[in-house]
């Protein structure tokens, strides 16, 4: 088991804007405030996501597109270090009336969204290949 | 992108009452211990939950009731002002055996529920009507 | 309604150990560091999950362990004393492209689980057995 420990720094909440890319947008909020590290939680709404599953055998991800509209019913992760970027690891859940389904989140439209940053103070985890999992783990 | 920089402050776990609806409980706590801002995160279980999706179309919300039982997987949220109140903005995912739904939480009777408070402190955001959207954001 | 007011103290990031149970190794590392409050969120992969439902009529959980592989979609609980032991209480929700479901985490084999803990500096609750729903409750 691997930990790392931090004080609580600064706290942020985040209103992303409609249209742009939701990783990207996060990516770029973390980057503009040199959030290096750190935890993160959000709602909103949706467009067009891209999730992935991990395929814990052939140790790849099998990325889908839905092109929908759904509510952003959770949104999670961290902020680490990898290959020196500032780097978020997010999971998501969305859904739409009776449908529901989750992943791990690479992109989608931002139709709304309020996430809420804390941000770590301390040594910054640092990615690296794990070769037992083909992921990239601190 | 709109962001608001706080501090961490008081931290809370909050056991709401078997019984009375689980978000005007969470906007009593909230009122009585002058909680403006905030993050949310819980865990429990519940009856007759009202939730609702966001129709990106037409800009309302429709709503549904859940005439049963269900455990609280995931209730997230944040808290800021609207139109001068405490506002809790809520999103949650419910589920029993095979069946999982989620959304913006309206209400339902508490069966058992364990919430995590952070109030962060600085200037709360204030919520307005989004013309793009048709939501209160900030 | 109870609540409990904290400071928020140390965080962490906690990498689980592959293979190895995924409750067992939280409390390990809960013991290890001497956290008995505290606020616990992740994501991750996980194999074989035995996960939980609590029958609100019978006051009995009703387990249920899936032999698969999943994504940890959301992992979300709270660390309070049972018994005067340190008891994390998390629910999970697992998913894996159209399949997703979700429960009291009772148990799981790691693949992969990144944790985000905070430590709330205060007067721990104490769970007691609650007569009116069964649980263990503050």
């Amino acid at each position: 088991m691997r930990s790392f420990e931090f004080k609580p720094s600064r706290a942020f909440l985040v209103g992303l804007d409609y249209g742009g890319d939701i990783v990207s947008q996060l990516k770029d909020f973390l980057e503009n405030n040199k959030i290096r590290c750190g935890f993160i939680n959000g709602i909103g709404a949706i467009k067009n996501a891209e999730i992935g599953y991990y395929d814990q055998k052939s140790k790849e991800y099998i990325k889908r597109r839905f092109d929908e509209r759904a509510e952003i019913l959770s949104l999670t992760g961290n902020v680490s270090l990898h290959d020196g970027e500032i780097f978020p690891h997010l999971h998501v859940i969305l859904g739409y009336n009776n449908r529901i389904y989750g992943g791990h989140l690479f992109g989608g439209e931002v139709f709304a969204c309020e996430v809420f940053v804390i941000e770590l103070e301390g040594n910054p985890p640092r990615r690296e290949k794990d070769p037992q999992t083909g992921l990239n783990l601190w």
